[in-house]
């Protein structure tokens, strides 16, 4: 749960991120942007911040901006029906990103968000400037986390059907509920 | 036909283009931008330069340049075996474009390149600028253009085959020869 007052200044900060990461946007586009709190309601802390550029019935187009010091939680992307499940590649456009995905634990930069190391399994390290991008298979978990310049990063995808995620935490639900104060 | 050096030195341009509209490439990427003549053997008249970003079996991410005065040839994306064909997204991240699909004649802004009238049959106009995008399913023949600055944008597809794309001209050869002078 947040509060509209948190979305609104949320999405004004994001557009400001994105927009100095030379990514030009319209006015509408910018007061479209999904503030998601994955119903942790500690949107700092575990959150993301969502601009939809493209969603068709094949592909999805995404600006993601993580604030500084804000992670997204650990998740994967399932199959659904005739769908093995969404592949993604993600590509830094601006600021530094702190990326995990499995393999060997090279865990170091980055930080566990505090009661909730648990949530956080897989700890192969990736740190991804400008340019750096990385595709992930359907099916493999990750997480990522901005630090103190925060991170905008493209999201270039199969099909987003993002109620469909799963997430490690099990506290978490997909959809955002926003309260008028 | 090109030589090596028209082919360098369009890869330079497009590289300073893309990288003024903002979008962070590696030198790695910038060396291996596409420079395209359709086997027409003007380059600065019908072609384009392509730097892919994302190519998987299921989607295809490209940033798309277009010297002032160049025009990528009308063509469309057809089936492929199972795949009802390439749907594509074009956004502008820099400059403007003159897009060209079916529909109502509104020719206004652009030009018809001199000697290929023949060639460019779709002439629904788009005025495009940054942050402008349209989304083309399978089969739409279409062609853009742009005039005194150029127009840097991104294409967001499903997978691309690209020598399967089908052209308006037959003097087409999707495949560009390079010759060492």
């Amino acid at each position: 749960m947040i509060t509209r007052n948190e979305q609104q200044n949320a999405r004004r900060r994001a557009a400001e991120m994105i927009r100095a990461a030379g990514i030009r946007i319209t006015a509408r586009e910018a007061d479209g942007i999904d503030v998601v709190d994955f119903g942790l309601s500690r949107l700092e802390k575990e959150g993301v911040q969502v601009l939809t550029l493209v969603q068709t019935e094949r592909i999805s187009v995404k600006v993601l901006v993580l604030f500084p010091g804000q992670t997204e939680p650990e998740h994967w992307h399932p199959p659904v029906g005739s769908d093995p499940g969404k592949e993604e590649t993600v590509r830094v456009a601006s600021g530094t990103m702190y990326f995990y995905l499995p393999g060997e634990n090279t865990f170091k930069q980055g930080f566990l968000v505090s009661g909730k190391e648990h949530c956080y399994t897989v700890r192969h390290e990736l740190v991804m400037r400008p340019g750096d991008q990385v595709t992930l298979a359907p099916g493999v978990k990750h997480w990522f986390q901005a630090r103190d310049e925060g991170v905008v990063l493209y999201s270039f995808s199969t099909v987003a059907r993002d109620v469909m995620d799963q997430f490690t935490d099990k506290e978490i639900v997909r959809t955002t509920r926003v309260v008028e104060k």
